[in-house]
């Protein structure tokens, strides 16, 4: 192994790193509505988006982030290596239903919310190590789908806690290339699972903060780099409740995170559209990466962000078989 | 993109070819009594393997076999880069909660029947890559957790259509190196999705089988080689029908797979074991790989093997909204 690709015990740094030529996003009207709405390509004006089932309107806003991302990196499907990609539905039907319309050779993906981030670093790693010249990443969730998959019926009307988050809806799609202009990937930390105890389905923000903490802290461990190297570190839905505890075990481990670190749950709603925690799903950190944060950065707003997909990866019948929730996270460095 | 390592449109030669290290199988009962009884390393008393669930159980196999190939590779769970590891449950629990006992760096995925192929191939390049020493891959499937996950419970005794296939009750583990003495992954061809229209959910056979056909073409027109150049050409879970179809297509298309090609899925049971079609699930081309593939290799029986992991990569609400059933199928070549 080439010493100076791994960088300490987790991190890649890419010898070649990796650009990102086109990037889109779908959503849906709530997230149309919030303070992020500029930033999306194509916005639906309902959650069905012309079709009969949610299920379907998910595939909708991942064919549609999937076609624009390509259209707009100037490639035809035929142009791109692998096709990596995700969601939260059993058997990630999103994805995979999205990859036979576009007929590009497709690796399944499942880290929950943290499939994004998987998707950049496992993309970046085929096209540094030589193994691709284009690589599309995507991810997309709908709240009515993840609703009624993990949680309850959206027609029982269930009282939502105070922790739990709106799930994003809508899709978004990266394309990496290993020559171009534009932001670059240039590290990507791997997470392990890290799962303190919690059992609360309704609380995903405390189930992944110690895995994103973990992944920030090795990371920066492994870079020798200091929290204030990056403009912002950001990580994927951790909500309201999530970033307040990976503040609080930053501070604990002697780090200062209070000035440069945010997550994506708190920007894709405004305080007043009633989401309790924030947001989450694949899409939350999906959208507001491919949306907000890269467009940013090519505005010159941002220099040297470091990203993390969050995830809780696990399921309905684990729970109730009385198992916590295993947490991960993925970090990417994207730097001009 | 080096382009001694991208062979024609969808595969990969590599450099280095990763060697395996390690591999290590755990199956249940049923298994334990076919044909290939001697290969496993362990065989379970019954379905439960000590659990109070089946789900538990389906871990306890994964726990198994990931312990097992890491002792036989002589190495410890923190020498391992990358755990690439997926199953067939919702959530891909039975990988996560394996993957938080080993504390190794996961990434997870979905490709069904194929995963065990699909973590091979991704593996083999993160090793070629330069991106990590050592990377585990692994899969599990359990009968009756994809019975009642994708079917009917199995309490229920529903008939069992002639073109069904049993589950394969177990979990297999291989560790690829980038140096060491063993059989070789030498290539890689990503699969597309396939979906020729079978909406049937009880004949996973005839979805894969086009699927597999395509990526044994694609990667016999990608290297140049006549199906001869195999000793084995072995697909992952096609059973009786859809290894009949593949024969099929292959004469239709003027190659001749009549000699050296067979499927996993016929090998695991003995027609006296009532498994209709034969075997499928994670676990079959896993186990197959696994046991009776690289240790009849290292027997000195085959030189050149191409295997092929096969996925059905729809989901039950997919199928109810009047979805048909994409096919996907990866190809590696093992090589001594």
């Amino acid at each position: 192994m080439s010493a100076a690709k791994k960088v300490g015990k987790q991190t890649i740094a890419f010898a070649n790193p990796p650009v990102i030529i086109g990037r889109a996003t779908a959503v849906g009207p709530k997230e149309g509505k919030g303070p992020l709405k500029d930033y999306y390509d194509v916005i639906a004006e309902d959650n069905y988006f012309y079709n009969t089932t949610w299920e379907k309107a998910e595939r909708k806003f991942f064919q549609t982030a999937v076609r624009l991302a390509i259209e707009k990196a100037n490639l035809r499907p035929s142009d791109i290596d692998y096709f990596l990609a995700g969601d939260l539905l059993n058997q990630i039907i999103s994805a995979t239903y999205t990859a036979r319309d576009f007929n590009i050779p497709y690796l399944g993906l499942y880290g929950a919310c943290s499939t994004m981030y998987e998707a950049l670093a496992l993309g970046a790693m085929l096209i540094d190590g030589g193994f691709a010249d284009y690589v599309l990443a995507g991810v997309s969730s709908h709240y009515s789908t993840a609703e009624r998959q993990f949680r309850f019926p959206t027609e029982q009307g269930v009282q939502r806690t105070p922790s739990s988050q709106w799930t994003v809806t809508g899709a978004a799609a990266i394309v990496l290339a290993s020559q171009g202009q534009g932001p670059r990937v240039t590290h990507a930390t791997i997470g392990k699972i890290v799962d303190l105890g919690v059992a609360d389905e309704t609380d995903m923000c405390s189930a992944m903060a110690p895995a994103a903490f973990d992944t920030i802290r090795q990371h920066l461990e492994d870079t020798g780099r200091d929290p204030s190297y990056y403009d912002l570190i950001i990580t994927g839905d951790l909500a309201r409740i999530g970033h307040r505890l990976v503040q609080a075990l930053a501070q604990k481990h002697g780090l200062d995170l209070s000035r440069n670190y945010t997550d994506c749950g708190l920007l894709v709603y405004d305080i007043s559209q009633d989401v309790h925690a924030g947001a989450s799903g694949c899409a939350c950190s999906g959208v507001v990466t491919a949306g907000f944060l890269l467009q940013e950065m090519q505005a010159g707003r941002y220099r040297r962000i470091l990203g993390l997909g969050t995830g809780a990866l696990h399921s309905p019948i684990a729970t109730q078989q009385g198992e916590t929730v295993p947490g991960i996270a993925h970090a990417v460095a994207i730097e001009m």
